[in-house]
């Protein structure tokens, strides 16, 4: 089914695949050990190929890819200027915070669409490879020098903060999407959607060893 | 046949694919438009794929693909270091110079190898989707604005200059190398080889509209 929730949801989905294979791509570029670039280089692979499937996924239905994609290139493309890692641990917290947090958010939008999508994102975002690895190293760093976890801590806040900002913004300017809540999704729902979210952030701090 | 050369040649190269892939995805985070983007990462993820496929290959053969690639680490890195491109051009005539020179080395010196190696090497290296893209950039940034064609030359031969310099230092840190051409290779081959090489950066840059 080609609605323009679903053109829109995987439109965002596969440019913010193909984003998420850069920036993992630059982490391996940082990586301190040749093993651990071989890890994020094997992630930003699985990406792409995230990225080719869902752009497969809409050619099979007629929709061209970079049309898909365009309405969300400059808000993403802003939301990563606003928010540049400086170093290989806050990109690893960003990896973690803010692909955890993209992820809750598009399987949940993802249950009001029809099944064959929702199989589609569920699956595409499966993958916990990288967050598993980010949790690693980052409280292992914690661990090794206690005083980061304050900046890591304000860090992670500033990701939920700018996120919700940048959603709120890409929603208003895609009616399909903004359709998508008004129409299917009653206040009830919104507000539920808004806390497991929130729940699911303080978790995943939480287990990062770091104040929500 | 994993003798000392072989994994040698093959540890170089997964390494060598491995930094494209970083370099290429770089490339595409630069990219002008959604679709060279788009372009750019299709080349990388194959490159990554090559890489695998290298990995694989030392594997099967019982090595361990990050101790074949370790002794590459620094001199490769050492060599961007000394030849970051500043700019989406500069990052194109590296892949197109840079790149175009290495293949056709190692595609020389896999001659000397087996059969499979050969071909397995040859295979990995044969994508010109990179080469045929910057050669396209580059010459229509050129015909828009010829002023850049002298600085483009100039790091064109650059290139050619850190590349012998660094396959020096490489060729003399490996014995198992080193004695691939000292062994199978005589002095009048080498010349022959260092000819060929020239002869196919000149054709290149000609090609390109720049001087070499």
């Amino acid at each position: 089914m080609t609605t323009p929730s679903v053109i829109d949801l995987l439109g965002v989905l596969a440019y913010g695949e193909l984003t998420s294979f850069e920036r993992t791509t630059q982490g391996a570029a940082l990586a301190p050990t040749l093993a651990d670039k071989v890890t994020l280089a094997a992630v930003a692979a699985r990406e792409y190929a995230n990225f080719e499937r869902l752009c497969g996924h809409l050619q099979a239905n007629g929709v061209d890819p970079l049309e898909a994609m365009q309405p969300f290139v400059k808000p993403l493309n802003d939301f990563h200027a606003n928010l540049e890692a400086r170093n290989w641990l806050e990109g690893l917290m960003k990896s973690y915070v803010g692909d955890g947090i993209a992820a809750d958010f598009y399987r949940e939008i993802s249950m009001y669409l029809d099944v064959e999508t929702t199989n589609l994102v569920i699956d595409v975002l499966s993958d916990t490879t990288l967050a598993d690895f980010a949790l690693e190293q980052v409280k292992a760093a914690i661990a090794q020098d206690p005083k980061i976890a304050g900046r890591l801590a304000l860090w992670g806040r500033r990701m939920m903060g700018e996120m919700i900002s940048q959603a709120t913004v890409v929603a208003g300017s895609r009616p399909a999407l903004q359709e998508l809540f008004l129409g299917s999704v009653n206040a009830a729902e919104l507000a539920g959607l808004v806390n497991k979210l929130t729940v699911a952030h303080a978790r995943r701090m939480d287990q990062i060893g770091l104040a929500s």
